[in-house]
């Protein structure tokens, strides 16, 4: 019996072996092998809907919410869905070997700056099944190896799903290591990814505060995290206040479980008293708890709960909303770049010039003007696809697709050039 | 008296207080500061010069090496250098605020990709005072704050280089916060800097072994390591004889002591006898010390020594040139990609299938055919500056200039979209 050390670094080194092969695949190969995974998706359906019922009844039996066992619980129709996802994937246009930039040198040295895969890419995630589909595929598609680990409620849909991906990419002519899905669920192997820069170049930890901190924590290799999101909406003076009101309402309730929800609203002193007469209300009515500061609770009533300092750098995805009047648009700013998580953040004015300086003095992935943060999202962007959203600023910032997924190599032709 | 930890604290909150002003800073504004920077380098000349004799006497005391000594000392003519080289910087375009990217979707959402800067950047060098105000100019002409954390042996130097060009930049109406020296030697603060992620965004370390392994093993924030390489030169059986000699003696001993000289030379089996007749003699004549497989014993004769396995991963920054004769173009492959640091690898060769092979299957940050590895190097490549050489893939990879010290984001204008 292998110890767990070595058997993720015996992942890392099938992987980085099979990062050489997947870099060197042109895009027929890996859009028909694309095909081919979401076909076996298809044609496994039944081992993979029996492993899932497997996770779904351990979820039960351990109490898991009735949300949970939702997000965990596959079907055929969800299945097709994932199928019909890979082959949309697979109709994108290949980012690898893109030509980037390209120059000549005085002493004629052409320097040819090219995308080429990242190599080997892991990905540690907790939530539903489809990630281990939707990971893998992209990494697929953009010539990268992955390492996958996914949550422990999910570990016998996630053996199957990435069983079947494997066997649709070698159908294809890929190497089978190229897709590895880490088979145990014992914490300490997220540690021994981290710890593994030798094979692995780059990971993404998808989840929760304590996943991402083990993470950061113990990673010697670039980490692009997808973390948390708390988007502020700033209502100006100069607001259209049914489109602030409009905005909030959807930004708050129309998926308040996301990282792009809403969960803070400011208010200028001006616009304060006509927006809470009229939004408070409709708040109330879609079932959203307000904790506001003394002002708001002065402006929309005793259903408005006091707000504490936490509640300002709190992501509640959940049904309650954070507000506070402000007195200038400036500590609004304040405001968002002290208790912001620079995720998206959007400003309500019909003052152009106004909405130019929230541009400029706002520090965030995605910073709106007139439009819900709701829309942060490589889909609502047209990438086509998402591995998720970085809240880092290196890398990737932002809605993370293909063209994340690569990096760069400059390619230069000589005749024999030395240094003078 | 302050704690340690206090004093990087402050540092870090005041950096990233001043990172807001300069990432609001117009190019006129920021170049003007720069020039007003280079003049108070010339103005401080007498405290630069009389703080860098501290440094160079205790230097001389310690019994450092006459390099190491030579690289640490300033002279009039070399900070006329440096303040040459902050107005030429000064004199190239902004990277900051330039549209990457701009798009609508169908739902008439405008979408906006824009330069920003990444906001604080750390910098932990050891080397040549010089690199104080290389990083701090980069820095502020891209917007960033920087914490300079320089080696013990330049400490005077780099405190006054530094304070000249915080009062040059406040002269110039930025925040002098923005450049901000770590005023103290004790190796702590190194690791205290590295687990700042709330205050710095961004850590370059530039240096040996042991101080980049420091900083990947404390870092919780991202990474950029300037770090070795082993830069390996493949002669190909198609390769003109007399430009693979001069590009192996270039890169070997045109300035054996940078990370971009040759470390290994790897000769295809049919070239090796006439290409070691001539070329071992003339590295021979270099003073270069070449150490081969067997078969360049064979064709070299005795004054080879045996190279053993770890030679083909030293970086020996000195006249010493591991050499192997490869039996094919697969197995040069396969040592550059096994041995190698993927930081700058060459082939000679004149056949053009053969070297677009070599371009597709290395995986290094820089790819030479027919050229020599010496030119890695923001320079070389017209980039007018160089924070130094990347050897990781993500966000920057190989010569890291301007646009590299930048990172994006996502400005979206909408006339009151909501997610349906």
């Amino acid at each position: 019996m292998t110890s767990l050390q070595d058997q993720i670094t015996g992942l890392g080194k099938r992987a980085r072996a099979a990062s050489r092969l997947l870099a060197q695949a042109g895009a027929d190969a890996k859009n028909n092998a694309l095909r081919k995974m979401a076909d076996q998706l298809s044609a496994d359906e039944k081992e993979i809907l029996d492993a899932n019922r497997k996770d779904v009844e351990k979820a039960s039996a351990d109490g898991l919410s009735k949300a949970a066992i939702d997000r965990l619980t596959l079907d055929p129709k969800r299945l097709k869905k994932m199928a019909d996802e890979i082959r949309a994937v697979a109709g994108l246009a290949d980012p690898v070997g893109k030509v980037l930039a390209e120059w000549t040198r005085p002493n004629g040295l052409r320097i040819t700056k090219v995308r080429v895969p990242i190599g080997v890419v892991g990905i540690i995630y907790e939530s539903r099944p489809n990630v281990t589909s939707d990971a893998a595929v992209l990494c697929a598609k953009t010539g990268n190896a992955t390492i996958l680990r996914g949550g422990s409620e999910s570990i016998h849909s996630n053996l199957a799903i990435a069983a079947a991906l494997q066997r649709g990419a070698v159908a294809g002519g890929l190497p089978a290591d190229g897709i590895l899905l880490v088979p145990t669920t014992d914490r300490e192997a997220v540690k021994l990814m981290a710890g593994m820069d030798k094979y692995i170049d780059l990971i993404i930890p998808r989840g929760g505060h304590a996943l991402i901190e083990t993470v950061v924590q113990h990673a010697r290799m670039p980490v692009i995290k997808h973390f948390h999101g708390v988007c502020i909406a700033y209502v100006d003076k100069d607001a259209d206040l049914a489109m602030a009101q409009s905005i909030v309402l959807n930004g708050k309730t129309q998926r308040p479980g996301v990282c792009n929800a809403l969960e803070t609203v400011l208010v200028h002193r001006d616009a304060a008293p006509a927006f809470f007469e009229k939004t408070a209300p409709a708040l109330f009515e879609k079932g959203v708890e307000l904790r506001g500061d003394p002002e708001v609770i002065r402006l929309a009533g005793n259903k408005v709960k006091p707000a504490t300092e936490a509640d300002w750098t709190t992501e509640y995805l959940d049904l309650i909303l954070a507000a506070r009047v402000v007195e200038s648009f400036e500590d609004a700013v304040e405001h968002i770049e002290t208790h912001g998580s620079h995720h998206s953040d959007c400003i309500i004015t019909g003052n152009a010039e106004t909405a130019e300086r929230f541009f400029a003095e706002v520090d965030s992935a995605t910073v709106y003007w007139n439009a819900s943060t709701r829309f942060t999202d490589g889909a609502e962007f047209g990438f086509g696809a998402e591995i998720g959203i970085s809240t880092d600023k290196l890398h990737a910032r932002g809605p993370m697709a293909l063209e994340e997924l690569t990096s760069y190599k400059y390619l230069i032709r000589g005749s024999g050039q030395i240094r003078e």
